[in-house]
């Protein structure tokens, strides 16, 4: 008899379990026909991509997509939506910048070049002086003072072409861009100009921050396309003692007031627990922000309104967060945590989108709250869709809440072509394909949904 | 001691062939690294399309494909590169096409269209009729000859945009196109109209090749962009009995002499046993065929390549075909399996990429020689690389070697954007990027060398 029991005890839990599932993956299917059918993601980003454009912290665009993304929630009829300050820094850009060649024997050649986000100007007058090449810092401090001194350094580290992730590659090249110019001040240059962190040959410079270590002089510093940077490597070699001239007038501001735009919908059982999903609405003033991160955006606030418009009433409290100045200070995702923390929120869960809206090929899940572990007996439902659940994930404006053991969780696109438009004039509306956004929306919410519904247990 | 015996022999078996798994990982990563470091496909890829362009068979440019990538196999030192003649039907679109909406109330509207391929043309005169929209052959039916004859028909079926690969609502659709000419005679009408076959909204007119039904009248046959279907939909509405007018001239002349290309690499054991690779190299005249299928040929000769610049020497034939007359015919792939037949040629299998240059996202493999279930083993060989080996596959110049038990396979890029350029004029090179084309050479070349070096036992 109590065998019997037990079968049957076992027989109705594994009957509910396997409803559960085919209700999750009837609801789901519902997520991916509404995502694809209705395309809201999209025709927000359109607007925002032509109608405000680049909006870079501090910056009237800036101000422009903060209003604009809290009107979007605003229509969408959530519970709060609200707007979190932010001093941010306000760095500009000021005049086109001038980069020149100075070749005694083929005269004056103009390279397309760009400042570093954070980087100090030039002057007027700008600066001209031989160029010595590295690849690397060890390269640099071998060369040393005797080599450097009132030289510009040009970095010349390609991104390996043979990674599979992109995002790999760009780990791999980018301290060039964000240490460099501190890295060549310790021994006496004045300038430097990094090879543009891209994976592609084109004759766009790839902007993006630099950091300055305390202590050192702030050298300017600039972007080369990555095709300038083999035509004045292959010059340098033709023409030793080749001089360069830069210029460049960008500028700190004092910093700003701006907001994180916050879109909120109550859980019914659990309110207390918060799952967040966002991106940042910040961008490089180059382009449009349109896969960085414009995308992210747009699909962040995409989960929400499906599940609104599904009639879904999730279990925990789902937020929809803009983060602002990711790409020049962070101070957006600082803030947040900050406040979740001084509030005593209890973050279970924050997913980021800030891998460009292409085709989603996984979603990265953190150990945090023993999230991945509980997260991959969902990957059936995700089979049909081609998203595979993994471990490891998150992203920068979400980094700040991992102290707070928050699962961190990022949608993984497909990377290839992601740098090619990265910080660039290119990363404009149509480079973006419908259906590739809308199927990274369509994944989120749905891991969105699932968490709320059962939640991550510490 | 037989248990020592038995022990000693699966424990050498199993760390032989994990060496040699740890082998095949080792020389697939280095195709890979050859692949991304040295992108001669796309290189190829971009002669094809820039310098010869759209490449209907019997046109100029297709034998000049024909001739360019002859050049190519040669420059390769294979052991034989050669052409296999097809005769090849020769269809001519002839000058632009028009297209006007006739309303009483706004004028004459000019809206994009093209012929459909193997369409009669109008006549010098055009034709102008009052126009019938249906969904489908069913909606077709029930109007019947007293609503359709002497009318022309407007099939206005989207593909739909719920399904997750796009080739499956492109087969929900594309029935309009191939029999809706011959579906509309049977009720007297005199034109037809077909919705173009596309996910995305645009005002490209997509062609395509159309067949008529023996003993019916042949209706001249044009698509239209799906921002003019629209369109012409909603006049419809506010207009009931609106007149259309379409003007074509194109038409078929004389069969024609092409070929197949051909390039071989001998097989070192089992020269007996042919491995096929392959795409199609004619291509529609609208735009540059670059995705449909330049890609695919340049990738099916970059295996070659491959294989060659790591000194593989395989174990079985392997061939690279460049199949003509695919999108209107099917003469080359028809004519490749005469010949293998009469030959007494003995196919293994055989790989068509003809999904677009596209990040390949599985090697699907159908069962003919068991194929899918002996391949299955190798998909830990191509987890690093995000591709996987799934259940069925094939592609149309292949598919006429089914006959012969050889197993098919394709590849399967991330299909969303494909049909953003389908037999368009934006089909074009710039659409390319060249990691993701690179990447799918890497992933067919890899499973080549696999089935070179295993074979597949029926």
């Amino acid at each position: 008899m109590k065998k019997l029991f037990l079968l049957l005890f076992l027989f109705s839990s594994l009957s509910s379990s396997f409803a559960q599932f085919k209700n999750d993956s009837v609801l789901i299917r519902k997520i991916y026909d509404e995502a694809l059918s209705r395309p809201y993601a999209y025709r927000w980003l359109e607007h925002l991509c032509k109608n405000i454009g680049g909006r870079l912290a501090g910056s009237p665009q800036a101000a422009a997509a903060v209003e604009f993304t809290r009107q979007i929630m605003d229509s969408l009829q959530l519970d709060r939506v609200y707007l979190q300050e932010v001093m941010v820094p306000h760095w500009v850009r000021g005049e086109k910048e001038t980069g020149r060649i100075l070749s005694k024997t083929k005269g004056t050649m103009d390279v397309r070049v760009c400042a570093l986000g954070n980087s100090v100007g030039t002057g007027e007058a700008g600066i001209s002086a031989e160029v010595v090449e590295v690849k690397n810092f060890e390269e640099l401090e071998k060369l040393g003072r005797a080599k450097i001194e009132n030289k510009i350094v040009f970095f010349n580290r390609p991104m390996d072409p043979t990674k599979i992730r992109t995002f790999e590659a760009y780990g791999g090249a980018v301290n060039q861009r964000g240490s460099g110019a501190s890295q060549a001040a310790k021994y006496g240059a004045i300038g430097v100009i990094v090879r543009s962190m891209t994976t592609s040959l084109d004759d766009y410079p790839h902007t993006g921050a630099l950091n300055y270590t305390l202590n050192l002089p702030k050298l300017p510093a600039v972007a080369i396309s990555t095709v300038g940077a083999e035509m004045l490597s292959k010059m340098m070699q033709e023409e030793p003692g080749l001089r360069v001239y830069i210029r460049t007038n960008c500028r700190f501001y004092g910093d700003k007031l701006s907001y994180n735009v916050i879109g909120e919908i109550k859980g019914s059982t659990h309110p207390e627990e918060i799952i967040v999903v966002g991106g940042h609405l910040d961008s490089w003033d180059t382009g449009q922000g349109a896969h960085d991160d414009g995308a992210g955006c747009m699909q962040s606030i995409e989960v929400l309104r499906i599940i609104k418009s599904l009639n879904i009433q999730p279990k925990r409290t789902l937020r929809a967060v803009m983060f602002m100045n990711e790409e020049n200070g962070l101070r957006g995702g600082v803030k947040y945590a900050q406040e979740a923390e001084k509030n005593k929120e209890s973050h279970i869960a924050a997913l980021e989108s800030d891998g460009g809206g292409f085709s989603p090929r996984a979603l990265g899940i953190s150990m945090e709250r023993n999230g991945y572990e509980q997260a991959k007996k969902w990957t059936s439902l995700f089979e049909p869709y081609g998203v595979l659940l993994t471990k490891g994930g998150g992203g920068a404006d979400i980094s700040p809440l991992r102290n707070q053991g928050v699962c961190l969780i990022g949608l993984n696109p497909d990377s290839q072509r992601y740098f090619d438009y990265h910080h660039t004039e290119i990363d404009t509306f149509d480079k973006v394909n419908q259906r590739e956004l809308q199927l990274g929306a369509a994944a989120m919410t749905a891991l969105i949904y699932l968490v709320s519904e059962y939640g991550l247990r510490p």
